[in-house]
This record gives C-alpha cells, sequence and structure tokens, in this order.
C-alpha cells in the first residue's frame, strides 16, 4: 500500500511537516555489535558509519541488503527547444527501449548489483513546458508524476535507489539548485552529457530566463518543483517521499537526482536524512550541492551518466557494509583476544 | 602450472628485468569499443579507464570477472616482542581461524562480491627474527614464502586480490616504505590497530633501529624484503611477481599489502603496472605510498583493517567496469542517436 497520496499541494506540505525520524533504538543496538565484532574498533571505517544508518533506517539491529530496488523515471523537457543538451529529445524514448533490451549502462549495473531494476517512461510524448517563460508543469502534473514516483516503491524493498533519464534535465537540474541554493548560472551550470561553449551559454540564459519567469513560485518546494523541475525529477521526489515514510533508506545517483530532492529539502532541512549519495558527479554543480546539503558522497569516479548508473555502482559498498556489521563473529564468539 | 620459480635471489632478478607488458592491441579494441557504446563519451569516467586497463591486462577486448582469487597470507614477527601492537601475536592463530570459520570481516566481503577466499597461514609457530637487530628473514625463509605465494594463484583466476594477516606487521611495513623512500619514522609511522602514544614511540624506535641494523641489505629489493618483510609480505610479492607472469590484474589491499611490493618497485619500477590499489588506508603512511608511486586508490573509507577487506570491498567497482564495458549495447546495436 502507497503511503503517500498526492492529491494536492497541501499533501506534501503535511508530509514534510511529519517527517519519520531514525530509530534511535536501533542505532543504540547496532553501536554497541560494532564495538564487539573481531576487528579493531573503527577499522572498517565509514562502513561501520553506513551499517548503523542502515540500522537506523530499517530499524533493526541486523540490516540486511536483500531486495535493492533501482527506479529510473525519464521525461522529456520542453526547455530542448532551447538548445541546450547535445542530444536530441527523442533519445530519451530510445534509451527507455535500450533499458529494456537490457542494453545500457544501468542494466549491466543493476544486474552485477543484483538490483531489481524498473523504468517507469512518464508522457514521453508530452515535453514540460518551456519553463524559460513560464512553469514546466501545473500543479496537478507534479502531483501525477509524484504519485507515480511513490507508487513504483514496493514492499519488498529494502533500500531504493532512484535514478533519472531525459534529455535537458540538467538544465532543469541547475535552474533548481539555483532557486534554492541562491548563486549565478555560470557557478551551477555544467556540459550535461557534453555540451559545447555556444552550448553552454544557451543553457546558462536558459536557467536564468528561467528563474526570472517563474520568480514569483520559487518561495516553497512545490512551487520550484512545477515552476522548474520535470516529469522524472517529481516522481523522484515522490517516490524518496513515499521512502521516508517506510523509513526505507535510499541511495541516491548524481546531479539530476540530488536536484530533484532538493525542492523539498528547502522546505525541510532532514529530508535527505534517509538518503546517502552515491557519487560526486562530473558536473561541476553536484559539488557544491553536497557542500550546501553537508552530504559526503561514497565514491569519486567523473561519472555523469545518470541513469542510476552511480547508485548502482556504490550498492556493493552498502551490501559490505549491512553484510560485514550483521553476519561477523564478535570476539566472544570467535575466541579472538582483545585490544591493549 | 607456476610460472616464478624462487630458488635463489638471482630468480627474482630475472623476473624483474623481463616484465611482461599489457597488450596493446587489447588496448586499442576496448578504446574504440567504449567510444560506440550507449552513453556520451566519457560519461562513466573512471570506470572507462578501469575497463581498458582490465582489457590490458586480460589481452581481451571484452574483459570479464568471473573468477576473482582473494588470497590472504598470515605470517608472525619477531619485532611484536618490542610491543608495537595493540594485540599479542597468538591473534595471528585466532583469525586464521576466525577465517576458517566465516566470521571475519573478509568472510563476508568476498561472499557479497563473489570471490574465492583462500587463506595461507605461513609458519605461524615460527615468527621472523626481530629485525631490530638483524634480518627477519634469512634468503632462503623469504623465498619459501615467495614460492607459497606464487603457487597460490591460480589458473581459473581473472582477477587476484591480496591481503594479509599478521600482529606486528604494520612496524615491518613501515620500515619497508623508509627504506624504499626515505624520510624519518615520524612521517611513516601510524598506529596500526590501534597503539596508544607509548606504543607509537616503542614502534617508530622499532623502525628506526631496524633499518640501522639492516643498512647494508637496503640496496636492493630482496635484501629489502628479507632484513625488513615477513613470511606474509614475501607471500604477496611472491603472488604478485606471479600474477604479472600470467598478465593477470591485480587488486591490491591496504597498507601492509602496497608496502609488500615496495621492495619490487624500488628494483622495477614498472612492477605495480598490472596492480590497483583498492583504498586509501587510514594509516597514514598509505597516502605517502599511493603518492610516491603515482597510484590513485578506488576509494577512501578509513579503512585500517586489512586482511584484504579493502581489496575485496572494491571488487564490485572493477567488476562493474568490465560488465559496463563488455555488456553494453552500441550506438548501432540500440539504434541511439548520437550526439551533437
Amino acid at each position: 500500500m502507497t503511503l503517500c497520496q498526492f492529491n494536492q499541494v497541501d499533501d506534501i506540505r503535511a508530509i514534510l511537516a511529519a517527517l519519520p525520524e531514525a530509530d534511535s533504538n536501533a542505532i543504540a543496538l547496532a553501536t554497541d555489535r560494532q564495538g564487539q565484532l573481531t576487528k579493531p574498533p573503527g577499522s572498517l571505517g565509514r562502513l561501520e558509519d553506513i551499517a548503523i544508518f542502515l540500522a537506523a533506517w530499517q530499524g533493526v539491529e541486523k540490516p540486511r541488503i536483500n531486495h535493492p530496488l533501482c527506479l529510473i523515471f525519464a521525461g522529456n523537457h520542453g526547455v530542448a527547444a532551447q538548445g541546450v543538451s547535445a542530444f536530441p529529445s527523442e533519445v530519451t524514448a530510445q534509451m527507455v527501449a535500450n533499458f529494456s533490451h537490457g542494453g545500457a549502462a544501468i542494466n549491466q549495473l543493476t544486474r552485477a548489483a543484483q538490483a531489481e531494476l524498473q523504468v517507469h517512461p512518464i508522457d514521453l510524448d508530452t515535453p514540460t513546458a518551456d519553463f524559460t517563460t513560464g512553469p514546466a508543469m501545473t500543479g496537478d502534473e507534479m502531483l501525477h508524476a509524484m504519485t507515480i514516483g511513490a507508487e513504483a516503491v514496493k514492499d519488498e524493498a529494502d533500500i531504493l535507489l532512484v535514478g533519472e533519464m531525459g534529455i535537458a534535465n540538467t538544465t532543469s537540474a541547475t535552474a533548481i539548485a539555483m532557486a534554492v541554493f541562491g548563486g549565478d548560472a555560470s557557478q551551477w551550470t555544467g556540459r550535461g552529457t557534453g555540451i559545447d561553449d555556444d552550448g553552454l551559454k544557451r543553457k546558462q540564459n536558459a536557467v536564468t530566463a528561467a528563474l526570472k519567469a517563474n520568480a514569483a513560485e520559487l518561495g516553497h518546494g512545490a512551487g520550484i518543483m512545477a515552476s522548474l523541475g520535470g516529469r522524472e525529477l517529481a516522481a523522484i521526489a515522490g517516490a524518496v517521499m513515499e521512502a521516508r515514510m517506510r523509513r526505507l533508506p535510499v541511495l541516491v545517483d548524481g546531479f539530476i537526482t540530488t536536484a530533484a530532492l532538493l525542492p523539498f529539502y528547502h522546505d525541510n532541512r532532514a529530508f535527505l536524512d534517509h538518503c546517502i549519495i552515491s557519487h560526486r558527479s562530473a558536473e561541476p554543480g553536484h559539488a557544491l550541492m553536497l557542500e550546501k546539503t553537508g552530504k559526503t558522497p561514497l565514491i569519486d569516479f567523473n561519472l555523469r551518466l545518470g541513469e542510476g548508473s552511480g547508485a548502482a555502482l556504490a550498492l556493493p559498498i552498502i551490501r559490505a557494509a549491512a553484510e560485514t556489521h550483521s553476519g561477523m563473529a564478535t570476539f566472544a564468539e570467535a575466541g579472538v583476544s582483545g585490544g591493549e
């Protein structure tokens, strides 16, 4: 059963006002267990922190990663008409077909990481409106996409991975970051899939125009998302909100996926507490987002593909944290002498 | 059949003088393939470099990781009597028993990463000599341990992971690093499994004394290894040398495992070319080793456990590089439009 209902914008506000917190009892149990495992205290470094994070959100002393669910949402963007991407909009649907046939990077990565992959294209034939002159989506369009996201979260999942596909969506992500954190287009705008210098200039002009055209709506998360987001970004936010209501940990992909969460982080700074950012993207604005949100990514591999690729790449690290924490013997069980 | 025979010290010299190089034809084929895959060029970042590295050493256009072999060598050190470790020497054998029973971190990590784990304790009842007053091993003891390492490499392995267990072996690793790169004990010495301030001072004194006592033997790799190494370090070096003769890529663990390769890196700077360093250890000397050898680790997680744990943790990243490179569709195969 889906816990988040997005019938009206007030539903979002109600959810953000009552976000569930981590399980403090599970944190205490998991922290105690860490000190008893057959290793010098602290020697598993960040894996120990991740294990306790998983315990905290799964609400158990011994977390496990048995059913990772990777959701990719795809959408098209009216702003693509401004020449902001190196690829034409039809690539969104072509890549969705590639996902279906198993030929994309994310297919290989989720198979290798033993994660279930579900791809949700959302109204690809109906791009959002060009947000350089007004809002990308109506409120209802945004709520519809958020509902698709929330309903895609399955009961059996024990961790959620989120990713996206959508030509021109780094432009949307850049505009959202500027709306939430301020700064100007030159700070936040990168080359996305690899646009040239002229394209970069068009992209900077587009995000600057978008913030001006939608200025009246940028004071709250739902306004930022509807004005500057896209269907796949709204769906990601809906899925991550649903995960939060379920206390399900989330592994976020890169620049665009992080941006999809920022409108609601704007409304409640605790919104990302159940999320780990998988990697630092090559897109320059991502490092700035990580700095602003105080998040440390797991890996730094210069990825800039999207599709949830960074999340799937990092998933085995999360599993390793759970497996060491939950599977190792204690000093007492193994008959190993403790330290000095 | 084992390719490396270590009957005398000259055998090592002969191997180092004729190290096989990477397959340039496979590099060309793999590089060409990378440009055709359904992703923006370069968008898989470092994964692309790793895929080409694997192709180079496996000697094929499409590398695969189907049989990773993780070798842990264990040994005891006479220098432990100087009070340089937070744990007593009997912990080496206790941890080997823990490995056998599946209770250690490395058991969970290799199971999660689908790697075969083989543990080789070497003469645990006969610690090396205390190297603060003379060589840790005779030449024959070193050659015997290197032979154990070389013979442990199996034909079916398509990547080798190496790790170690040995109370007091960060002291040995520190002494080796100083012998190879210079500098003084305060730069290179860390807390290992977690020694206190007095222990740290004893450890610094021990490595300083070791370099003085063995000064005459430190001009060449075999002398450094016999004087300052240990059985598990020599076995690691033997295994990695055997891997090189087979053109088998190697995933190195952390501080001690890297140190085990430095004596022969001292003799031939190309010795590490088939090796990837899995992680940057919390042990402060590791960052310095990485800087000196020009190696960039895959992850930086503040690990300081040994046992091959960092290598096993990073293995899924290597597999992801192989799987994306070898499993993705090309633009032509998938009917996806290219970039501008």
